[in-house]
């Protein structure tokens, strides 16, 4: 009897349908978040100044809503970049991919439970985790496909690479700078990554760029 | 040591991602409405006539879900049209679209709101204000890729960027005189904003031709 | 000054973000189906005998689910055939396409209402009257894109035009008949339309063909 | 009058459009089981040690949310590998896909269901079942494209499709054997499955080579 091939050699190799499945999942967990937003009751709203009073009770779930969204954002671009240079997939970096995305489907519950308990270390602690996770499991994504011959070697340079890994570490550092200010205050901790991720999304200041000038004067 | 080069140049250049991730965020956002409308239960239904009776009770909820999702599709026809026009992507449209995005699935939330408690201004202001955000989001999409040279030159001209900047502020324009009738009378203020939106989404009334015989007129 | 050029003639021209949206509404109604099939609480479960008992009571939403993953099903092949003959679209097509999938996403609305009232005839009725709208809207869609030369027209013959006609009329009138049975009783005219929608699903008897037969004898 | 030709003959021929469906059911399917979730209340939460405490009572769910979520990669990774040799459809593979989906949509109740009763035989039954119709549909999908030319035969070898046919049937047949040990322990088997699954995501035990070398023996 002849051997059966091997499905692992022909599984999972079509970059377009890891798109999808991201582009869905990161469709799905921004929308989801607007759920936690609950319209106040009839019973609570019985004037205008009952509107805004319930609106500003509501302002914590905006804020937490807006924190999510522009993490889910970040990574989104971020996973946009990386397969933007990957020309094909093979069966590991289709599971590598379900990894992160497996991550990045656990932002909605940790985003809620922070916004439900920032009070407490333990949900700041919670929500690093979870954004620790998603830098893992991306920085996992970004090493193999340029290792493994996956990228179109005409257009990729090794410098790419880099840059790539690069963003996700200086990212995760600073992320966790941020978090160990929550052992002083865990709302001031909050605020520094919240400012960070605002940073990384509108791009005020340029980390790389401070990086390299930082290296430079200490040559 | 060599320099970094820039995260920043290489991030989000692909336009399918932000279609795909676009049409993800329109799709659950028109779906999520349908949750609002919840079946009465066993006990409120006892005969053929109680059924009539609660299906007149959800019938402000049937009136906002058509608002909604006429809204929803709108704004989606406006984002695919203007994405027609954009041939490539850099970081900062990625992140504008991302922005609009957060404006777009903010939607069923002020529809709801608006069904909900429609006769307060405020929940008017809330409605109107959301809107607000999704156009000056979409404008901003607008400017963006002519003013950068996103789009293919061939094919797009200077008149096209005119015709999408027009459709936003005269749209907006329209919406913000509907809502100053709510000072009125809130539903009437709504009543012409569903108005508006109607003629919007069936083209009743060329907006662009009745705009271009009044300046003819001045002439 | 020059006159403004219309919106409307550069709006929603891209067939696969009609394709795009469609999916996500699909994909996103047939799932949310699974949200009417609750997990019996810990409480009513002491024995391996109540979870039978449970998942018994359990069996009318089981039922309601596949009828509506058929319904879902059976229109996402409708539109899925429509389209593969549409090359481009414009603004009216556009919105043709979203008044179909505003009455495809009630769907999970009157389905789940049916199965909760299933003994009423106002419940069979507010299901039939969503699948006439589903079928309203897609035989709208299906004449337009023939009439306005939106298909190509060395692949797609007068004839296709007719064969996709001819399916929603003669469905359309089944599911009328169906339903006209439930004046006698309504779990009759239910199970009338199920059986008329497992055979388009999986093809049993083949309707035009019996039509052909039909005229053929009438000549 | 001319014959009205069959409608079966041309609907559902686009591959893409069931790539689309099948992708966006999975990526809700996958961020749905998020909503099992839940964030405990304030009111249980009064102290940095209260937060572990209800974090640890999460435990169960977090468990049955990775288990979900590794089901639904291991048959999206599996439905991703077929239909990259399929080229084109047909009426009846696209319905075999729309029950396959339909099986697949069950599985974050199924899952719930398990995470709520896992000490009852019935629950680990259910939760085989719904993973024994996953693994029939797909099998039905696996034979019928290469019997029917659907696939392109300059490309695929009759041994690959030995391969996926293989591929279900071991799979099928090592879950049939974890679910036997139920009837010892629940939770031994369910263990059992669990490595299984874990073991064709990363693929630690090589399956098919351990076949090979079996049959190799035994010549």
């Amino acid at each position: 009897m002849k051997n059966i091939p091997d499905y692992n050699t022909i599984a999972g190799q079509k970059v377009n349908r890891i798109e999808a499945l991201a582009d869905g999942v990161f469709a799905i967990a921004m929308t989801l978040l607007v759920l936690d937003l609950k319209v106040p009751d009839h019973s609570l709203v019985q004037s205008e100044w009952d509107n805004w009073v319930e609106l500003g009770k509501l302002a914590p779930k905006f804020l937490s809503y807006l924190l999510g969204f522009l993490t889910l954002g970040i990574f989104w671009v971020g996973h946009h970049t990386l397969l933007s240079f990957v020309s094909k997939s093979d069966r590991n970096f289709t599971w590598l991919n379900i990894l992160f995305l497996l991550a990045i489907s656990l932002l909605p519950f940790s985003t809620a439970y922070l916004s439900e308990h920032i009070h407490y270390r333990t949900a700041a602690f919670l929500y690093w985790l979870n954004i620790f996770l998603c830098g893992f499991t991306i920085y996992l994504n970004t090493g193999y496909p340029f290792r493994r011959g996956l990228v179109d070697q005409r257009t990729v340079s090794q410098n790419q690479t880099q840059v790539l890994h690069f963003r996700v570490i200086s990212a995760q550092a600073l992320y966790f700078l941020g978090f160990l200010f929550c052992f002083i205050n865990t709302y001031l901790g909050i605020f520094l990554v919240i400012l960070i991720q605002v940073n990384y999304a509108f791009g005020f200041v340029d980390i790389t760029a401070l990086f390299n000038r930082l290296v430079g004067h200490r040559k």
